[in-house]
C-alpha cells in the first residue's frame, strides 16, 4: 500500500495551485456576475497554456499532460479549487469526457477535424444524450430520438434537454436510437452533428441556479438532421456501449473537480471562523462551529480517499461500474454536505457570490442528480452486492 | 385538545389557496425571470385586495385580517405556496414584521406616517440591525451603529449589510447602539430613518442566490443620519427589547410562509413521480422514491404541527423564546429537507427555476441562518434546559 | 386550536408522575438485573391500584380510566417514563392491545373469560400474529398459520415466532389464515386460544437485546390446536379487518411509552451534563453537547405533537392508517434518536443499565421493526400521497 | 499509489477468514449465551495457533505475525468478522494495545513478567486509566487516582471505572496523578500492579448491553496499593506521553476489529434480504432495502480507505493525532450505521443474538464514546485546522 504520488504530479498540483490562486480565483467575480462567456476562456485558457498546466488529463501526444486517472484526481482537484478552473485548464465538463471518448473511438480523420481543436481550446462541444420525459434520463434505454438509414447516411429525429455547453458548442456527440442490426434499426449510435447544421436548433436555455457551466443547460430540436456515414463515432448500434466507456470516468472527473470546489468552500468558511469574534470567542472555538469543522475534514478526505481508490481501480483494469457507482454516490453527496455546512459557518453572506460559497452551493447540487442521480447509482451498487449473494448461492 | 380552526379562517385559507393559484402562480416565471419589482408587486397586491385575501395578520383596524398568530400560520402557509405569494397580500418580510412592531410600539403621528401607508401596501419599508463583522449578527450585543445625541435629535452613523428589501423602501427602522441611561449612551434605541435623509446611501447590492426578495439585499451607510426626537421608535434606551418583540413572531410568520413553499415543493415533486415513468413503473412507485415522497409528508405535517402550537403558546401569553427557537430550527431544517428532497425527485430539470423547485430550493437555504442561524437557537435551547435542571437541583 | 387537557386529565397526569417516580423507579434495577417476572408485577399492580393509576386507557366501566385516546398519550407517555411503569399500571403491550380490541369485538362470554380478568391484572395474554420466515411479518397477507372447520370447532396448526409475553400469558390470540367464504376457507380469522390447549407449546425464548417485556418474545408452534366455535373472535373471515382496530391504536400507545422512555432518558443524560465538568465547564455548557441537548428538547415536544394530532384524529374518527403510520415513523426514529444522544451524553456509563439509558437504548431499538417497520409504513405514507394525485388528475 | 498487499498479507487473510469461518463462528452462541470465559478462550486460543493465525499484530520476535499497522488492518478486520474472533487471535482490547506499550516501553525484566505471558495468551491484562467522575473520562488531564513516592516504592490510591477486563485479569497498567519532578508529584506515570495485590480490589461489574469483551467492564478501587520501583512504566512522570502511544494505534486496532463486525452484520442482513419474500419479490429488490444495502456496500468500503490511509501515515513516521481521530470518528459512527441499517433488514429477529446482529449492535454502541468520544475528537480535529490556518496568517 502507498499513498505516494510521482514528483512530476507534485510539481504540476503545485504549478496548477498557484496559477488557479493567482490567476483563475482573481477572475471569478466578473465571471459570476456575468457569466462565463468564451472571451474570459480564451484569456484563462492562454494563460494555463503559459503557466504549463493545460490539460492535465488530455493525451500526451496532443498536447494534454497525459497523466493516469488517479494522477488526474489529484490535477483536477486542485483545478476544481475555482469553479472556472477546470474551464481555464480544458479540463471541464463536457469537453474533458469527449475529449476522453474521442481519443479511444474516433477515426483519424474525426480526430483530426474534432478532437485536435478540442484539446487545443480552439472550440468546445457538448454531448446530447438526455432528454426530456418520456425520453432517456436516469434510465437511459427510454431513448427516443431516432436515427434511421437514409441515401448517404442517416437522419437524426428527437429532442434533448439539459445539453450542458450547447450554446457556443461546434458540434455536439449525439445519442440516438437505432443504427444497429443488418437493417439499421436496433441498439443505438452516436453521432458527430456539426452544430451549423441546419436541423440542429437550441430551443431554449433552462434558468438553472448553476450559472458556471460555459454555454449553459440548452434544450436542443433535432429536425430531420442528415449526417454521412463519417459522422458515425464507433460502430453504429454500439451507442450504449459507448457511453459506458464516457460515463464511467466522466463520473469521476466530475467528483474530482466538484472535490476541490468542496475544499475551496471549507478553506473560506474555516477562515472566516477563525477571523470572527462571536459571544467572546472566535466562532472557530465554539463547539457546534468545530463540529462542522471537524465533519468538513473528516469527509474531505474520506471523499478523496474514494475517489482515488477508485480511479486506481479503473487505471488497473477494473470494469469500474461498482467502483464509480460507489465513489460518484459518496463524494457528490460528502461534496453537498461540505458546501452546505460551509455555507452556514459563513453565516449571513454564505449564500451570496461575493464569499463564492453561496455559488459553490448553488453549482453543486445537481451533482447529485446528473451522471446518475444517487438513488441509480444506489439501485446498482445494491443490485451487484445482491448478486454476489446469488452467485455464491447457486455455487454451493 | 383541539385542531379545528374558525370558519372565518377556513373560508380565508380557500380564497388565498384560489387566489395563489390563479392569480400569482401564472406570475411568477416573470418574477423569477424578470426580479420582482414595484410594477408586479402592485399589480398583484391590487388584485389580492379585490380577492379580499389581504394582509391577513395586519390589525383588522387598519384593514388587514387582524386573525391570531396560531390561525396566521394557516393563512401565511397558504401565500406561502408561491415565493411571491406573500408580497401579493403583503405579509412578506420584512415589511409584515415591521407592521407588527410598529402596531405595538408607534406613536400617534409615527402610525399616521408609516404604519398606516405600510399596511396599504402604498410604501415599503426595511429593518436595518444586522451589520458586516465584527457587528451585530448572530450575536446582537456587538452592535456597532451608534446613535448620540444632538441639538433637536440625534446623528446616528455605522454600516448595515444583508437588509433586505432596502433598494426601493421608504423608511427604515434602524437598530444604533445608546439612547439610553442619564447621558444617553448606553442600551440601544430603534429609530424611523427616512430612507431619503441624505446620510443613508445604499452601498451595494448582495449577489445571493435568493433572488425573489422584493428589493434584494443591501449594504448600507449611515454618514451622521440627522434625525429628530420624534423619530425614536418607543423609548430611547429599550431597543433590545423592541426588537425581542419583533423577532419572535417574525421568525414564526417566516416558518409560516416558507412551509407554503416547501408543500409546493413536494406537491410540484409528487405529481413528477406519479407522472415520470422509470425503469418500467412510475417513479412514485419505486422505494427510494416513495422514501423522499414519506418523509416529506411526514415532516410537513411535524413541521406544521410544531409551528401551531408554537404559535398557540404566544397567542395565549407565552414569552415565546424558547418556543420559538425550538420552531424555527426544526421548520427550517425541515423545509430545507424537503425541498431538497423535492429537487431530487424532480430529477434533471429539479434545479430550474421553470420547473419552480430550483427557485425555491436557492431562496430557502438562507432561512436556517437568518432570524438566528439554527446553532444560535439550539444554544439557547440548550441554555434553557440546562438552566432548569440547575433551578431543580438548586431548590432541593 | 387549543392544546389544554381536562382537569381529570391533569390530576392522573401527576399521580402517576409521583407513582412512577416513587414506586416503579426504585424497583427498576432488580428488574433490569433479573427480568419482570409475575411477581413483581403483582407487587407493582397493586400499588398502581392503591395510588388510583390503574389502566388509564382501559374501560371505565371495568375499573380502568376510560380515557380517549389523545388523553391517553398524555397519561402512558408518564407510565412510559419507567421501562416498567406501562406493566405497573397495566397498560403495556401486548396485554393493552388486546383489551382495546376485546373490549370492541368479545362477545359477553369472552368479555368475562378473558377481557375482565385482563383488565384486573389476574392474568397476562399475548397476541399470535407474527410468523417465522416465509409467513406472515411485515406483509401480513404471507400468513401461514391456518385454521380448518372441523367437527364442533377449528384446527389451528401453524408456527408463529417473536410472541410478546407468550410465557406466564393466560390465553392468546391466533391470528391464522381460513374461517371465511362458504367453505371456511378465504380470509383469516382470529381465535381465543387458552395457553394449557395441549397443542399450544412454547418452542423457544428469542434472546433479543430488549428485556424487559413481560414474558420475552417467544417462538410458539400450534399442533393441531383444537378450539370449539366460542372461541372464534368476532366473525370468521375478517382476522384482516380486525388487526386494522387492534393494530393502529396499538402502535400509537406504543408511541406513548417510548416517548416516555425517551423523555426520561434526555433527563437523564442533560442532568449528568449538567454536573459532569470537563475540560473546565459543565458538559452542558460545551457547544456539541449543547446541540444534542437541543435536538432532544426540539425531538421531544414535535414527536409529542405528532402523537398527539394523530390520536386526536382517531378520536374524531378519522380512519387513521396513514395518520398513525406518520406517527409510529415518526415517532419511533425520533425516540431512536434521543435516546442515542443521551447515552452519547452519558459517556461511558451511558451504556450501561445502571444509568438506565443503557437499557433504554438496547429495548427501544425494536420499535423501528415492530407494529410495521419504518419502511412498511413509509411506502405506505408514499402510495396514499400518490394516489391523493392520481385521483385528481382522473377528476381533471 | 498503491492498494496492494504482499502476498504474506494475503496468505495470513485468507487463514484468518478460514479459521474464524470455521472455528470462530460456530462457538459464537455459546459465547454469547455464557458470557466469554477463560476456558472458551484457552480452547480458541490454541485452535489460532495450530491455524497458525497467532497475534498478527504481536512482535515476530515474541511469537506474533509482526505486521505493520497498515497490514494489521486487514488482518484484525478478518479477525473481527466474529465479535470473539479478536480474542481467539489474542489481538482483543485491552491486549493487544497493552502488548504494543510494553513492547516500547517496558525493561527487560518487565518484558519477562508481563510481555511474554501476555503475547503466549498466559494471561490477561487490564488498563486502567478511566475513572467515575469527577475524574479522567474523556479529559484525562481530570486524572485523580495519585501515586506518592514511600520508602522502596510507591503508594496508589484511587478509583477507576470501566476497567476492561479487569476480572481475570493477571496485571493491570495503572495511570496515577504524580511521579514527575523532583519532588515526584508532577505530571502523571503508568505503573504494572499485578492484580493479587492487596490493594486492588474490584467493586462491581458495570452491566453494560455490551457482552463479549473478555473479563466485563470494572470498577476498581487502589487502596494504598504499594508498588516498588521496578513497576513504573517507563519513566515516573511521563505518564500521558506514554498514553498517547498506545491510544492512536489503540483506537485504529479498535476500528479494524468493528470494520470486521460490520461487514459481518451488512453479510448477515445481505443474505436474509437475498432470501425473504416480501410483497411479492425478495427484500433485496425492494427499494428502501436497496438504499441500505448500498449504504453499508460504500461506507465499508470508505470506512476501510480512511483506516488503512491513517495507519499507512502512522507506519511512515506521521504523528497520527489528527489522522487517528478523523478514522476514529469516521469508522465508529460508520460501523454504527452499518450495523443499525442490517438490524433493520434483517426485521423482527434483528435485535436478537440467534442472528448475532442484535449482539453486534448492542457490542458496538459504545464504540462511539471509549477512546475519545465522538466529540473530543471532533473537537481536536477542529483545533488543528484552526491552528494551521492562524499559523498561515501569522506567516502573512
Amino acid at each position: 500500500m502507498d499513498f505516494t504520488f510521482s514528483p512530476r504530479v507534485v510539481e504540476w498540483r503545485e504549478r496548477i495551485a498557484e496559477f488557479v490562486e493567482t490567476v483563475v480565483v482573481p477572475r471569478e467575480q466578473v465571471a459570476f456576475a456575468n457569466g462565463v462567456d468564451d472571451e474570459l476562456r480564451r484569456e484563462l485558457q492562454a494563460a494555463a497554456r503559459d503557466a504549463m498546466v493545460w490539460a492535465p488529463q488530455a493525451p500526451a501526444e496532443l498536447g494534454g499532460g497525459g497523466f493516469s486517472l488517479a494522477e488526474s484526481a489529484v490535477l483536477l482537484e486542485e483545478a476544481g479549487y475555482s469553479l472556472i478552473g477546470p474551464l481555464a485548464l480544458n479540463c471541464h465538463a463536457p469537453d474533458e469526457g469527449n475529449i476522453h471518448m474521442l481519443d479511444l473511438i474516433a477515426t483519424s480523420p474525426q480526430r483530426e477535424k474534432y478532437l485536435i481543436p478540442l484539446v487545443d481550446g480552439d472550440i468546445r462541444s457538448c454531448f446530447a444524450m438526455t432528454e426530456p420525459p418520456p425520453g432517456a434520463g436516469s434510465d437511459p434505454s427510454a431513448l427516443r430520438t431516432t436515427a434511421r438509414r437514409v441515401a448517404g447516411g442517416w437522419e437524426i429525429s428527437g429532442e434533448k434537454h439539459l445539453i450542458t455547453g450547447a450554446e457556443g458548442a461546434a458540434f455536439a456527440i449525439v445519442m440516438a436510437k437505432g443504427g444497429g442490426g443488418a437493417d439499421g434499426s436496433s441498439g443505438s449510435t452516436m453521432f458527430l452533428v456539426d452544430t451549423d447544421n441546419p436541423g440542429w436548433r437550441l430551443a431554449g436555455h433552462a434558468r438553472t441556479i448553476d450559472t458556471t457551466m460555459p454555454g449553459g443547460h440548452h434544450r436542443v430540436e433535432l429536425h430531420e438532421v442528415f449526417v454521412p456515414d463519417e459522422a458515425v463515432l464507433g460502430e453504429p448500434g454500439r451507442g450504449f456501449a459507448y457511453a459506458q466507456v464516457r460515463l464511467a470516468p466522466a463520473r469521476l472527473t466530475h467528483c474530482m473537480r466538484w472535490l476541490g470546489a468542496a475544499r475551496r468552500a471549507h478553506g473560506i468558511a474555516l477562515e472566516r471562523a477563525v477571523n470572527r469574534e462571536m459571544f467572546g470567542s472566535a466562532l472557530a472555538d465554539h463547539g457546534m462551529a468545530q463540529a462542522m469543522i471537524a465533519d468538513n475534514e473528516i469527509e474531505l478526505v474520506a471523499a478523496r480517499l474514494v475517489l482515488w481508490n477508485t480511479c486506481w481501480e479503473l487505471d488497473n483494469g477494473a470494469p469500474g461500474t461498482e467502483e464509480s457507482s460507489r465513489a460518484k454516490v459518496f463524494v457528490s453527496e460528502a461534496v453537498n454536505r461540505i458546501v452546505d455546512r460551509s455555507v452556514q459557518l459563513c453565516g449571513g453572506l454564505g449564500t451570496s457570490e461575493e464569499m463564492v460559497v453561496g455559488r459553490i452551493f448553488a453549482d453543486v447540487r445537481a451533482f447529485r442528480i446528473y451522471d446518475g442521480a444517487s438513488e441509480v447509482h444506489r439501485m446498482s451498487i445494491a443490485k451487484h452486492a445482491a448478486k454476489r449473494v446469488r452467485a455464491a448461492q447457486a455455487a454451493e
